[in-house]
């Protein structure tokens, strides 16, 4: 009767990682429960007004949709036992940035998912990481090795 | 094996809004666990007496029916994911902003439900919220955007 | 070299109930460091848009107000050894209710202070509180016993 | 025997916002203790390498360094009753919004400050903030009133 | 799917009231998991000594089956959501009066059941309480009303 | 600029071993500051009824008093680096057990204070606890130690 | 309807212990899930670069395995009820001793299991254990009172 | 009116360590707070049965002395911002790795300072913490930057 792991994924929201990770643990058979926050971005922009309402202010728009999202993801970033934050090069993704912060806090550990050309960057960020990847192959690496004890065959 | 989310209905207990509620959450299929305080008036009122014994004073007969109460909304506020506090027109309705405040300071998220001619006097309860909602049609429609990341279809 | 208590009175802004329990603290000559939220309305009222700017919409500047206010509120009453929360017959006092339920949650200790005609209606927030009191007299008498082990002579 | 405040500026180290608060906080008169990271761009970068020795990788060289700051920021933070983070338009800050998240998920009120332009890229991290600020000076304004009382005189 | 409460029994060993609330809370179909210390006289006095070896002083003895039966009721308290202390007339008890202090702080709601007599002796301990039953059906009504929301009939 | 330790004396008020402690602290030349329940027993048990108001049952005049008195030593225990629990062999002393476990279950050092007489009939309360003393002497000793390192001359 | 009782084995990972304490658990038919760390120490050594790269330095090599590793440990440290603690005689496993502290800050109860040799290095440790075993069948023992309340037969 | 840094050193008691780091904090003029355990062995081994009387066996004699011990180095190490822990290469100073997982598990930052020779043997203490130093200076050097943002000249 092993735990199950909840794993967050934070982040980037417009290229595959999630979809290459889920598979990834699918392949490997691990007992992962995988969340994360909604990843359609205008569902993710409109939340606020379309169900509370329009706004006139871009401001109050913004403001409304952001907290209720919020109601996703620190709900769900409490209850992961590993927060995965990626940081893609474009756009700036303090949100990413922040659920890290929200993760350290919390005493959650986190693992980062980034290019090594971002390095100088994230590095406030990844000094308070567990692990830093370069790629989804090496997060569901390292989730099989935690939670299964299993190292990559070649290692 | 998605998450059961554990939504706690507090507040006015003349009006059909948690049947409201829990109808949509039913027919959205949503994964949700409601709980509530005990919402029979007279039962509220009467149990600590009808349980421990008659009381010749108001205040104690009150007092001791609200310490039983608490047991029940306390330990449900807690183990809630979300709490939901509505405030009607009738009734001063504190225990409703105290359970905003328990579950504020409990740091779990709390949306309110209330008719818009209520928003000056509930301005600070509603800064506390990460949502405002004035119909119950809103609650089912935040919750279902929580949980399963899908706006209304007309938005 | 005696702890100071920080004692915050939370609650109705428009008698001098808090005047008066300040001067019978004095009075006693009780190490006790009052503090409470901005009880001037009209500042209270117009702090968001005074600083933040203005709003075309009276939600959103009571939420502007009422999150400064709460930066004041929340830090006072997670720094205090005892709440004091007064509600009057006049307006619902939503504030002070949700006061006492987050000062509960903190496992602060609460006093409340009304009249007997609202015991009814304040049943679970008195149940959550440590003492009920009247009249700032009693709570003076409350805070000087409490901190120096004297009843009044009467007694 | 009023309670000196600590505030912690975080964010943009390449202007002078900081020194702007200062100057308000002091020109006021506000009992507050302001604390914030090492400013020093260079010092801040290089501190791992200065202290405990040179290394032969940029990632290694900046992740010693990430992490003697980490031992002044975090102490600092969680010491803060307020976090001020700063966004300006330039680099990425990610580790201001980590501070944010941070400061966050300890219960520490945030104040952002950022020009309205940064407002759609900031949501998430203006959602879970008390308030929004665009200029030094109304963090100054927010200070004085949350801890005097006192609003703008124009206002 | 309701929550299945978990009710930790703690106190007088020498007569059959945790039997009473066991057919009572079995007979009124409650979803009550039972918990409690061992209850077997002997075994809680010898359990040190009998797996790690004979003392030859009392005090040891003592000391390493204590400690021993701590792992078993401190981890059952913390899980509980309502801890029952039963005062009996016999004995000092002071195992029973350390379970709800301890409970207390740990803002775990408490049960005391005792018979009047007792009343004076245990009034910071009932104090803390959040309900003074005097007999076992007592608190099966309690255990029933919180969790079904049902009073007895006759009430 | 040494620290100073609050120890809260807690337990037996009819003998001296309060000011025992106290003259050996004073003697030893300790930074302690000490703190401790209202020791006057009329006092302590007609407090709720001095300030509030008389009561015709029993059962709540001690219900009044004793929350007023949990007000003191709940807030002082929870600010105490070490609690001293004092069973003397008259008396119940429920109370000093039920602060043992409180102290217990906050993290706090606590050292008790009893006949061997009294050992098996505490060994649970013993057993949390991280020294077991004979005479205020020993208790004094033991802060001398904890203090400033220095043990009794003849050891 | 019981508890499963989650059982951390930590430490010496050159002997049998933890095959021991599994098939004492598993003939005693007792409730128990039980974790530990990845106990190939080839594995424990590599998956930092094994999974993440190569590294020229023994010392980030490490770093980069010992904090993959916490992934696992801290995780199911503090998920656990009972943390089990073996030191032999070989090899400085300071790894063990930090988990008894971790263990201990979280308040998680914690068995040692050493030779008797080992005492006086181990003082501190076995100070903060709830019991201190010399074989993996005295712990086998310690659980099945806990969690069944029976001793050994020949007891 | 700046911060004092409370820091405790932790770990060997044979070597000139802690007078250095003290010498070079009060050369550097820092406003540090030092504390640490007991560093008198014989004081430190004796202390249980000099002050509470003779033990026969040597397992106690150890554990009534680690405890009392445990009340100084707990309050202790829970009060301080930094825990810096040392280890030798004689001794197998377990309560040293005991500390620091305890510092972790409370959330304060931890500096090891060892020879590279144990660096294998240290990996997941040094995994926990946020710098590894080898040298007293390099303790000194990173109190005074993270305090007073200086690096040392050379640098």
């Amino acid at each position: 009767m092993a735990q199950t792991w909840s794993v967050y994924l934070s982040g980037e929201i417009h290229t595959d990682w999630r979809e290459r990770i889920a598979a990834g643990i699918s392949e490997a058979g691990l007992p992962v429960h995988i969340t994360g926050p909604v990843t359609d971005h205008a569902s993710s922009d409109d939340c606020g007004v379309a169900i509370l309402g329009e706004e006139s202010s871009g401001f109050w728009k913004d403001h409304k949709g952001a907290k209720i999202n919020a109601i996703r993801t620190r709900t769900l970033i409490e209850n992961a036992d590993v927060v995965v934050v990626r940081f893609g090069d474009k756009y700036r993704q303090w949100n990413a940035a922040f659920d890290a912060g929200y993760a350290a806090a919390c005493g959650t550990p986190v693992i980062t998912l980034h290019d090594p050309g971002l390095t100088h960057a994230l590095k406030e960020v990844d000094g308070a990481a567990l692990a830093v990847a370069e790629t989804p192959a090496q997060v569901v690496e390292i989730l099989r090795y935690v939670i299964d004890g299993v190292l990559p065959e070649t290692a």
